[in-house]
């Protein structure tokens, strides 16, 4: 490991979570370092683009060098490029927004966003990331995560978003075996009060998770009957083609596999 | 400054421009470091989720965690958040796309895109750069740039994007000034065949320029009269009206103040 990049990016992590921006004492101080440190790693990553010193305040903000690294991560994922028309079809089908995630440790990040086709101003949530257990897609992933790796996720106490948000661990455990069996997972107002979300996991050409297409849209739409049912078929059958075309052989993950019978 | 987080930033960088990835011994000859020294800053990056290897071709691409980064800086980007309103309206007037970008460097970054109100399948280009001589995004921030940093950009060599990027550095000179005279720019097909834009500068709270708003389009839409005419018009009003927002004293930017008598 390399100790001075490794500040670095917890430098810029807090300036990602921090809304007026850091001065460097304060940076300093919430890394533990030496002031000179801190400020000798700032003028480094400003030289690159990567922060910016608001003029006036003298404090430092995330910079434009990481939108472009941002943006060159999306145009690698090859989730996120194969799912594009998928995408798109899928919200016609639905009359709804689609997203598209990857794991990114105990959350989901949100890779694709396509608007609900009815041409209502909606924000675009590419780059935003949910706590796994609070949404359909990180349900839909974590159900078919290697078995280790999903008994990490179930150790950890499971954040609260709402007051629909499941808290206990053995509660959480039982919807993912239901997930296994039936091929997607629902959120009922899990991360936010009034959303709901369907959503299925999409395999990769190894045969392994690679992150979950799914509809999110108001409870009331979403998961009403008739068009819940229809709305798990329509998402079940779009993670199915888009997991052939990443080359995942086919009956991929489905089926309880990997872990189920020793969880 | 650094080393080793200059080190770390040009290896994202070079993996950003990569399609397929990079070995550990193709990213160490390209920085011209050590392959061990290449190597603990690949193993510090993939453990902060800022790159991520292939476990079959054992190669390096960027990493999920640039996105949340990227995204970080988008939502703290005051031209962005303060131009979504005003670009929705703008595309509705204008019947066309509009993007709106900030200076990087010898480019433009794009910030925000609304999409053209006819609901066709559009890819965002939120992230994109471009050169600022093809672009009308481009010009109409260099017209307002402190005259020292406009003549720098003027200095370098104009990239050539297709057959009408505008290569000789007077001739642009020459625009700027009229862009700086009538307060919008214009681009015909100099950064990809087909495409046109008009654009206007819009200034912070300090007076200074920020970044800039403009339609987006074919170019027998975008710059067939009497269309290209109303097109100026809303731009520039639209430019203004944001400008506003972002507290610029009025009348900000108009008149070529700045180095133009210098020039």
């Amino acid at each position: 490991m390399v100790q001075s990049v490794r500040r670095a990016v917890l430098m810029l992590r807090e300036l990602a979570a921090e809304g007026p921006g850091l001065g460097v004492t304060e940076l300093a101080r919430r890394l533990g370092i030496a002031k000179p440190t801190a400020h000798a790693l700032l003028r480094t990553l400003e030289a690159e683009g990567l922060v910016m010193r608001d003029r006036g305040s003298g404090r430092y903000r995330p910079g434009p060098g990481l939108l472009q690294l941002g943006n060159a991560y999306l145009e690698r994922q090859e989730l996120r490029t194969r799912s594009l028309t998928w995408a798109d079809a899928l919200a016609a089908r639905a009359n709804e927004a689609v997203w598209v995630a990857v794991p990114a440790e105990n959350r989901v990040l949100v890779v694709h966003h396509a608007f609900r086709p009815d041409g209502a101003v909606q924000i675009l949530e590419v780059g935003a990331t949910l706590p796994w257990s609070t949404c359909a897609l990180g349900k839909a992933i974590a159900a078919f995560l290697p078995g280790p790796r999903r008994r990490e996720l179930l150790a950890e106490e499971p954040p609260v978003l709402t007051g629909s948000s499941i808290t206990d661990p053995a509660v959480l455990a039982e919807q993912l075996r239901e997930v296994a069996r039936r091929g997607y997972a629902v959120e009922d107002q899990e991360s936010a009060l009034g959303d709901a979300g369907i959503a299925a996991p999409v395999f990769d050409g190894s045969g392994e998770v690679a992150g979950a297409i799914g509809v999110v849209g108001p409870v009331e739409r979403v998961l009403a009957e008739p068009a819940a049912e229809d709305n798990a078929v329509a998402v079940r059958e779009t993670a199915r083609n888009l997991s052939r075309d990443l080359g995942a052989p086919r009956g991929t993950g489905y089926g309880g596999r990997d872990g189920w019978d020793r969880a």
